[in-house]
């Protein structure tokens, strides 16, 4: 359910070839093909003697659930381990585990997810299983009815009973006018609720098929080796799949937004800004490289934001900034800190934006932005260096629309920031008063 | 385009029957009827010899308009005016023009509305002309084109080159995070220039009929005469007209939103607070009497608002309040002020809150609450004082969902409305964090 970067880690691949210190990563080396049946195949040979990882991703997610379904493809993320013609309830988690894997799966706004990771000799057990789940869910009263309890009871750990979850959700709302962006991943509550089986298994069979899918196998594996698996599992499945209708388009915001929640149960105030920015999949592949930059000098542990409010003034315990570039139709440059129990709202608010402002009036150099590059990257390269973090960024980027070259490219591009383009990306975000704020508190000023 | 309340206005019939100086309405009389085909027909005696008013109400409106379709029911408005296979373009208006008469249309949320005062004599021709139109609009590319071009500028005129008009907007979709309610009336700009003929024309096709109609005549007339008109007329119309989908419904909010818009174009602050409330279609009957008193008691000419902020303080030019509660999915109660030249928004707020707070904790006389409801309903007697406006609240609370039986029932409710009724409302509102403030500036304060 946790937003993924995509691109970003692509950084990791190539970025510090050779630069001490950052372990070096091979080239993708990835190769695709498509299977009769319109599915598309992806094998990314790393050195993982005898380990793959094996994920399936459908071109959809949270964000094409249909209107007042909301919910739709994370339920149906959990039907799909409760079993087939061929498979009792829960058997595929067991065949993975008695096989020494482990399995998951997640929805997003844009994809959804499944996965596994396995021996390279138990690889074709994982593709069987897979390809029988995606068109041959058996549904079943008992099981969906038991299946609503347990995601009721999950939306109520992650967000009902938590008061960041909620305030999270809030935000989110609050953010999107038309764009389903705006709905919850997990859903709204009262529409998990009024969710039929007929209508969860309707849409599934609609659009749950080879047409929709990708498959990404990373780690012990090549394209040669893959074809023959792929063919005798998923290449039997038939070329169903409807797409996913179009989502309505986000229309042009006019006015400031600011959100505010009180708590008991919150303990430190939030704060948080968002600036609306198109991201790498809406064709703003420079500015979302910059932005990457410009989050990376503002954000992390050596950003100017920390050192500014909490090692230099303390006025702060944290601060940060964040580009959420990765999603299909649009995202957010964050900026955010959380005060110190002395510091009032406003005057953090201040001294956020006053850091912004030191960016766009008295700029960077281009060491500072070197080393803002260096620290994106490292950070990335560590999370994600497994089969499993590679298998993804390769799956969540050519899903929605990414190709493996763009991958390759984004490397170029994000070398090519220069502290000109940096200044210029703050001076944008200073320039559009159209902002969303967002303000947690632990009980009511008023 | 205006929202126009619907039962309000049933107050004035009935409740100031021998009231001095206020004229006396009659009751209602209306007779209702089925035709085969499923359409209902009401008639609404009134003593206007020789005159009537003929109305035909959808029951859907903009809020039915399809998820990505924004703008479809307005669309459609617009096209009824298009033609037939047996009347040409705009002939449906020099028809009635010729005979005397008006007519015009609105796009509701909830409703959408077809209209023409006429001779009585004339009567059929009207009906013929809209039971034509009910279901033979043609549909014609170079008229549809043509069509979106008005539209497109009704919504530059009305919206775009409007700062009040695009703040609404934006107030609106900050006010919905599921419902369709959001999204505005006229659509999404995107949307209206992404509308084909064919998604137009299907859903015409699809829920234009009689049984998705009601027809109201107001005026010189009486059920029986009624009657065989209508059966020749709309009951000739096939029983066509499926029911449009169920709108997502809103999940409880959590948060407080305030929407902020500065425009160079706007001469004086504006500032408003919303606060959610069930209306009267949702359930809520009683609640809804008793906030549209307590509008009563703060807003107007004499209202409390008024007094303490334009009268007494001078810091506001204008102040007031007002219950929206006639939509069939929930509404607001919404206060609103202006500031003069050196009253500080924060500080017109204060004053705003202080008037809602003396209410909830000193009270108001049982004669304040009588006074306020005889200027609430004196204000609806003369705005409604004809065929027309009586018509249209008929038609309004019938497409609803409301009947014949509520219209009278809510006069007896408003004049069963208690002081204390009025204070443990104002009490529920200021209990309720969960506000939308709304603040439209001449400049950027920043």
């Amino acid at each position: 359910m946790r937003w993924r970067p995509g691109l970003r880690a692509a950084v990791i691949l190539g970025m510090f070839l050779g630069m001490p210190g950052v372990p070096a990563a091979g080239g993708l080396g990835a190769e695709s093909f498509v299977l009769a049946n319109g599915m598309r195949v992806v094998a990314v040979p790393m050195e993982r003697p005898g380990v793959v990882h094996h994920a399936v991703y459908y071109a959809f997610g949270a964000a094409d659930d249909p209107p007042g379904q909301s919910g739709m493809a994370h339920f149906i993320e959990h039907l799909m381990f409760n079993g087939t013609a061929s498979t009792e309830e829960g058997e595929y988690k067991q065949i993975i585990g008695r096989n020494g894997g482990s399995t998951n799966a997640y929805t997003a706004a844009d994809v959804t997810a499944y996965y596994a990771t396995i021996a390279r000799d138990r690889l074709e057990t994982v593709m069987r299983l897979e390809a029988d789940r995606m068109t041959g869910v058996v549904f079943e009263a008992d099981n969906f009815e038991a299946e609503r309890q347990v995601i009721l009871e999950e939306r109520l750990q992650r967000t009902e009973n938590s008061p960041s979850g909620l305030f999270r959700e809030q935000l989110r709302a609050a953010s999107w006018q038309a764009h389903p962006y705006g709905r919850p991943l997990i859903g709204w509550r009262h529409e998990i609720e009024a969710l039929t089986q007929e209508q969860v298994e309707a849409y599934y069979r609609r659009h749950y098929g080879p047409t929709n899918a990708l498959l990404v196998v990373a780690g012990d594996i090549d394209a040669e080796s893959l074809r023959p698996l792929a063919e005798r599992t998923f290449g039997a499945v038939p070329a169903v799949g409807e797409p996913v209708p179009q989502r309505p388009a986000e229309p042009p915001h006019r006015a400031r937004v600011t959100v505010e929640m009180e708590d008991p149960r919150v303990v430190r105030p939030r704060w948080s800004r968002q600036y609306r920015a198109k991201g790498y999949f809406s064709g703003a592949e420079r500015e979302s490289a910059t932005l990457d930059v410009l989050a990376a000098v503002l954000g992390g542990a050596s950003g100017r934001l920390r050192r500014a409010l909490v090692v230099d003034r303390k006025i702060a315990l944290s601060a940060g900034a964040y580009f959420d570039g990765d999603s299909r139709d649009g995202g957010f440059f964050l900026v955010y800190a959380m005060p110190t129990d002395d510091t009032d709202i406003v005057d953090l608010e201040a001294a956020v934006n006053a850091e912004l402002e030191r960016v766009a009036d008295d700029g960077v150099t281009q060491r500072e932005v070197e080393r803002a590059a260096y620290r994106f990257a490292a950070g990335e390269i560590y999370a994600r260096d497994d089969v499993s973090g590679t298998a993804d960024f390769v799956g969540r980027t050519l899903v929605k629309g990414g190709t493996l070259e763009d991958i390759d490219g984004y490397i170029a591009l994000v070398r090519s920031i220069t502290a000109a383009d940096v200044v210029g990306a703050a001076r944008n975000l200073l320039a559009d008063p159209i902002t969303i704020t967002g303000i947690l508190r632990p009980e009511s000023a008023e």
